[in-house]
């Protein structure tokens, strides 16, 4: 069974690129095997599979339910299976036992990871936005044409990775493509459908406090002091007003609980592109060392600030070494 | 001074196509910068400079001089510089210290190999017989026109590269990128300037007995025995024909001299698609277990047969395993 087919994989911890290109590369691979397409290329001779690494998240969802998908086949372990990787390189977030497996396509737009194979294959890897930016060139390259609901997936990818276009990496290319995109699939307004599609991952209202907190949470040593700092993303911070007071106490519960020397929430407005940041710390005056502002009460708001990685916590690092 | 120049190189021991295709892909690089064709995927703000990373060979010389370029700037050690690698993506094949440099891209046509970046790059690989094919795709894609004597060069690798496309590795869209190239370089016919360029690797003349043997030299452990195989290609083995004797008493200098329990030079035909296999050894059966075929006086015909590590070495070592 397995030799018949190639599974086309996401990363680990899925988001909707990383579902909606393996759909769609799954769809474009069987096309060229069906019209011989990419024959002078290479000999194509195995049916291509969709599949996924792990659960499924409600903006994915939306998008799949919207074009009318089913979530791919789970599948942990490559051990045995013919492959194709999307959206990735790297052996931390691909399948278990993949020296094991025979890959026979790589399409990404990461680093380059450290996959290698005993044999030439497709690799192709382009520094845009989104995986389904390189998709949409390769439906063009060959000839194919984009069924309507493929053109949704992508389109969903290319949003959801870009955060409508807002995103430091996205390109000219993304753009142009998902207009391209929006036109084959029947999608008016395009912002307007992003912020639908991103609003479902800001959907807190079954959240506890304490799960708002810690889903997307992590741990740092800074200078000695230990440091939390957890992101949520929303298309609005009105979203949150009411719920704040509420946080902010199970953050001090949290700081008390694990002995934080600072719990640091940064409640991100991607469509006004900034950052509250709420605050409960022994140390309150690395705010004003870290962002060049005083704290007001719990919280201080940080314009253009949207990433954790290269605009939180590095400051924040150089803050607490100096108290 | 370095950081204003990207490097283009290919693989250490240089062929024709890693040299050609540096040349060729750094001056698609500058068009780029020039045009902003690539301006939609990525910023293009430094000069690319072709480089090798050793001798020319007569094959390459000969192709340089036809189309009026000088070898590339030879470099070794990539710490600090800014680099594009092409026709191989393997750090044993590449320049020293490939962690401490930049790499901006790769172009490749072999299997994936173990260079890895921290950030998204263009990485474009197939599995054609050439890397010029893949250039020729890009130059098409991004609208760049191809010069007379760029189009020669990239024809002159794919002729190489896949031995006037005789080899296991050549495409359906080698073969077309090479008519279109050919007729770009006002090459006429395709095949004789093919076997022109071959023959230059096939200038025997100058060489010593020794020197035909040991040229591309390889040393294997086959079941506790001692055993060297050697290679010549040539566009026909009547250019080697009135030397036979004396590299055969040359071999069994060698052999006595260096304690092998085997000689074999591997005389290949590339356009009757053929090896005469010369051969010294205590074990003359192990001529027949490995080819079906026994040895007549100094040499076994050995037709199809064209490559040393495919077709050669694995029947030899389970050959030497039984006597």
């Amino acid at each position: 069974m397995t030799s018949h087919v190639v599974y086309v994989v996401g990363h680990k911890k899925p988001d909707t690129d990383s579902i909606c290109s393996a759909i769609v590369f799954a769809y474009l691979w069987n096309k060229w095997k069906e019209t011989g397409k990419m024959s002078d290329v290479m000999k194509i001779d195995v049916e291509a599979v969709p599949a996924r690494q792990g659960d499924i998240n409600p903006e994915t969802e939306f998008v799949l339910k919207k074009f009318g998908f089913e979530p791919p086949e789970l599948i942990t372990d490559a051990e045995g299976k013919k492959v194709i990787l999307v959206d990735h390189s790297e052996k931390p977030q691909t399948l278990d036992n993949i020296d094991k497996a025979e890959v026979l396509a790589i399409i990404d737009h990461h680093k380059i990871g450290d996959v290698t194979t005993p044999n030439p294959i497709m690799f192709i890897n382009l520094p845009v936005g989104c995986t389904a930016t390189v998709l949409k060139l390769l439906f063009d390259y060959t000839g194919i044409e984009i069924p309507k609901e493929m053109a949704g997936l992508m389109l969903s990818s290319i949003l959801s990775d870009t955060v409508i276009f807002k995103s430091a990496t996205t390109t000219e290319l993304d753009k142009k493509v998902a207009e391209d995109l929006a036109k084959i699939a029947g999608i008016e307004d395009i912002t307007k459908f992003g912020i639908e599609l991103k609003s479902k991952l800001s959907a807190i209202e079954e959240l506890s406090a304490r799960e708002i907190i810690t889903r997307d949470f992590k741990d740092y040593d800074m200078s000695g002091k230990k440091v939390g700092v957890g992101q949520i993303e929303l298309v609005d911070l009105s979203l949150i007003e009411s719920r704040k007071d509420e946080i902010y106490e199970e953050m001090k519960k949290l700081k008390d609980e694990k002995g934080y020397d600072g719990i640091f929430l940064m409640l991100t407005d991607i469509m006004k592109e900034g950052t509250e940041l709420l605050v409960v710390t022994d140390y309150p005056q690395v705010v004003e060392i870290a962002f060049g502002k005083k704290l007001e009460e719990k919280s201080v708001w940080l314009d253009k600030v949207m990433s954790r990685k290269k605009q939180v916590v590095p400051p924040l690092e150089k803050a607490f070494a100096q108290v």
